[in-house]
């Protein structure tokens, strides 16, 4: 039997344990997709309590409380922190098989130096020994990142956003790691809800004009997108139910959107043909100012509605939408292909059922400008876990090279979250071990070594072109 | 090498066997979903072959049979019950891999003391072997459930049932397990069917009432709702080819059924409005009577329409039906949820690639009035072998907590199925071992037990209010 | 650790040694679909370098060179057969945890007699070798079938061929292997097709025949079968999107087609009644014939519009569709089925995610009229891989009877796939050899060396009624 959770972990085999210790977990960390708020690095943000940091915004943790039959009045509601990390601490124990053990008592180990299972009898103890260790220097936002050998980190902002935090933290020179916005113009495509037209105000705002056409919008959008690129954007983010591909001219856009304006209700399938061109638009954006194009899609958002009302988006009600067509994400990518725009692409869908159809999908549109240029991404969300990650990469290695795939990335808004890179790392190791260990593939450790650190670190810093040192 | 099927079968690691054999394996059984007639226990039915038991209402075994080229004589047709027996004996010999393998020699081994592999060679002596032993006392029908531990056992039952063998058998003082009713109104919900204008009329009968309204239907099944909560009903169960969510209000739904009642043709939106508003409102009557509600979709019965005029329904001719939309599950159980109507509820998709989007659905509808109020049925019909309960269960705990699964049940017609809960208890405890084993969570044999008992009898017992002693 | 790819490649288990070593990899090869030209076979082709045979003509090859970055002039342009194989040898390299890594050094070490990696580095000298290699008599395209052991192979033909190589190759006693003629009448049912109205053209003048209607095709398709059949046919073949099941009236149909020979724009709902009529007739042929029918289905084809011009169909631009509704395939097979004239068939989708939808449809059509009549094809194209075949073998035995599985083909262009038989066998035999070792069945290594020949051989040769010794 081995120890639980030791240095080993997740290492089955000998091949694993040399490719993870000698190669990949010496490579720093690009973080190139989170949720972390920049002001937070920028004020360099302390925690008073492990409850903070841990319970404060973290809804898969949520999910699992409410799972366990937990109140709400110790999630999200006025409990004292205690009383919710007491809570917690219950619901972890029964926690066999879930990544949240994994990635807590990862992060127990590695910034607190915990070793021992968190339990509900436990909990008062690290408890206090959680809050004592977070009191140290070292232990602020800035500090949690640098520790973690985080060279670079994307967030994730709204077009309008002035930057304001990620300017701060660039002109700060005792802060060496990068802090890249992501542009994320979810606002300026969600045509079918109501909050639409105040942000279209906001947007024109932002950029001195009155919103009046799809001409004005896509003015707006590439004068922020160039905004952006001034301040070391790289790289795009989409929220979609799925990738649509109703095309229509820009004359057929326009009038939707004069009819939204206008306060008329738009079809369902006017709400796909004007998000299809927008997003064409942006596409062809992002290929022309070589930024990388995210797509995330397969998503249910805000199920339950009367926990909408009482906690709001994104408190852990989301689920994953079966209704993905892969006919419809091909079309999309063919048809910013067929002017020779696609930007560089990574796929994302919520649903793990989708890995064979996507592994097909980006092998039709590679092409010699970039290695790998359509990129599947990581598991994601929900399957963000070992058997996710595992057959995310088993199903990337069958269906295209592995070796080119650029890897990891947390998705969190919290700085404790970085542990998940070497649970990735392991996982990739473990995974890269066994087929040797199996005679799949030559023993040539260093090969593979450095299969696993491209993997780690380099796919990614060249594929967004980031020019770090390693 | 393992022996075959010997005291440690499916149970590859130490920590595994010492789950099963110190902990899940002493469990009682509850039973809380089959198909037994329960007059068969009320009468306590003997069996004079094992070709009665074995092969006379099991569409596994026939369709195995036809899979191997048995004509229909020997499966459902007029050949005796020995040569029955000597086919299915040369089918299984080529059953390799398949659940039914292990579930006959499961059989064979713990009511039949068999432990020789059935093949085409031994079929003769092991046929007699086991019909002299059915001779034995103890192997009525009661004498099996007795014997298999079983403390509580649900069938499935119509409405209209009067349940004249349920309350026989709650008389007898003689009988220490507990039978109860479930409630399943299919007839009623069927209103596509030629049949259903005769099942009004007979529901209508039973209640003393004409049904003439959605008013009338609503009222006779909630009067026969009360009837079998009276004889200890405590579980519904809905058969769907997949959840619909086309909410209508009672005046539509009205409309529908009087144009139904008056014989004319109704759409298929129609069905499915007339279907989700009688859905709704019977999932508000089994929150309302602390029932649970079982959903059972994504079947298409009956492909085969020759063989359906020859030999009925169940008989092996049913298939996964693919169409089972994620969305539209979500909306329903939100349709409950959003006036606090939603009842315990247990989801079954027959086909696995749902698991994960279940795993994510469950997850948005979690209150504090029920432990785990949300649970994934265990792995069902087609999945019910090693692949499909790991894979079921290995989603869970990814995406819920695994720990407070109800665990599993037989949908069975036959007396001798209860090893299937051995099976479940074997595939779980060599899943919670092969984690230990791998460091992934610490080797608390006893909290483990623990976690292992309570998803073999605990939380079933929980969940379902049986108030059951261990 | 195991050797790379040494004798007992892929083989984890002592008795899985045994069964492949012992039993399987003693049987001769059926090839019962593959798309190799006849010319070739009947012109005895020989090649003057690797590259001829490897990058001719393999668009898996060329999709993972794409993803590798390399320039499209050293995959399908007029770089020189040297600088492609360098490019091809450095993709590989990279390709850890993908099929061509193995199918590629298979073929090294069968064929070549070189058991070292190929890397970009040793891809000069192993290049002369092979080319040296390549001179050898015996490696012409008969030199390689015959020493592949293959004693049958069916190409994949349209109708309006006219088997002049396969009758020219029949007609040669010096070759003992028979290669079959597959009746493949896509062409005939893509009333979408701009193509289509002179397809009709062809197949009326090689009938002697002007197509005029429904009934003319019919009779002209009948025609050709049973010239194939006279020709030694024995299979069908069909790609389509989904498995339609828009069944009409012959006179329906007839109006569609009128409308397509006339230049009138057909719907898509037309298109869908016109394939599932003429599908619905040739279903009705092959089973009056006694022909196999295959249905490949779930696959959306030529998405790089683009790459298309430049580089036509099959080359490496094509991806799963994920539109493959199971209730259609179960109505279209009760289609035939309801008159009993269902003909054997083999399913394939290239859909993963269907494997259980498949498994659970295969068993509603069984009769005796043949063993196991309905089959689900080998893991196909994309799926061609380790999991992609472990992952179909075990749904099928979970729902079905592996041991009555007709087994491998190679679905290829190349003298050199062979190979990917044993890698099946291999693969195969792991797993029984695994149940056994997990004491899930019996270890009768006699009983199992036979089922394993079964589904390497004898399965298949007895399904299409080959008649072939040993």
């Amino acid at each position: 039997m081995r120890e639980f959770m030791d240095k080993d972990f997740l290492l089955t085999t000998e091949f694993a344990r040399n490719l993870y210790h000698g190669y990949a977990a010496k490579m720093p960390i690009i973080d190139y997709h989170c949720h972390i708020p920049p002001r937070e690095i920028a004020e360099d943000v302390r925690f008073s309590t492990i409850t903070q940091v841990w319970l404060g915004a973290d809804h898969y943790k949520w999910r699992q409380m409410r799972t366990n039959g937990v109140p709400e009045r110790y999630i999200t509601g006025d409990a004292s922190d205690f009383e919710k990390f007491q809570k917690w601490a219950e619901t972890l124990e029964r926690a066999i098989g879930n990544p949240l053990y994994h990635w807590s008592h990862l992060e127990l180990q590695r910034y607190f130096g915990i070793y021992e299972p968190l339990t509900g009898a436990n909990a008062a103890r690290i408890y206090e020994e959680c809050n004592k260790k977070l009191q140290e220097p070292d232990m602020s936002a800035r500090g949690l990142i640098l520790k973690s050998n985080v060279k670079l980190l994307c967030t994730t902002d709204d077009p309008i956003d002035d930057l304001h935090w990620h300017r701060q933290i660039a002109a700060d020179a005792s802060f060496p790691v990068q802090v890249l916005p992501a542009f994320r113009p979810d606002n300026a495509l969600s045509i079918e809800k109501d909050t639409f037209m105040d942000y279209m105000k906001k947007l024109g705002d932002v950029c001195n004009c009155v919103i009046d056409s799809v001409a004005d919008v896509k003015k707006c959008l590439t004068e922020r997108l160039e905004f952006f690129r001034a301040n070391g954007c790289k790289v795009s983010d989409h929220g979609l139910p799925y990738v649509i591909s109703d095309f229509c001219s820009e004359e057929t856009a326009d009038s939707i959107l004069r009819k939204k304006l206008l306060g008329e209700r738009i079809s369902a399938y006017e709400v796909n043909l004007y998000m299809t061109h927008m997003l064409t638009y942006l596409g062809q954006e992002y290929h022309r100012l070589g930024f990388v194009m995210q797509l995330h899609y397969g998503v249910k958002r805000n199920n339950n509605r009367l926990m909408f009302q009482k906690t709001g988006a994104d408190t852990g009600f989301d689920c994953i939408d079966s209704f993905t067509p892969s006919a419809s994400l091909a079309d999309f990518l063919d048809g910013l292909a067929v002017t020779e725009q696609l930007p560089k692409t990574i796929l994302y869908s919520l649903n793990p059922i989708d890995n064979a159809a996507i592994g097909t999908i980006i092998g039709c549109f590679q092409d010699d400008s970039t290695v790998a240029k359509i990129q599947q991404g990581s598991a994601w969300w929900f399957n963000d876990n070992k058997t996710g990650m595992e057959d995310q990469m088993t199903s990337l290695a069958n269906l295209g090279l592995l070796s080119n795939f650029i890897g990891m990335l947390t998705d969190s808004r919290s700085f404790l979250s970085y542990t998940r890179h070497e649970y990735f790392r392991r996982i990739l190791c473990n995974l890269l071990g066994q087929w040797v260990e199996n005679g799949e593939y030559p023993a040539n450790l260093e090969f593979l070594g450095s299969v696993a650190q491209d993997i780690a670190f380099r796919n990614c810093n060249r594929y967004f072109d980031f020019q770090l040192s390693e």
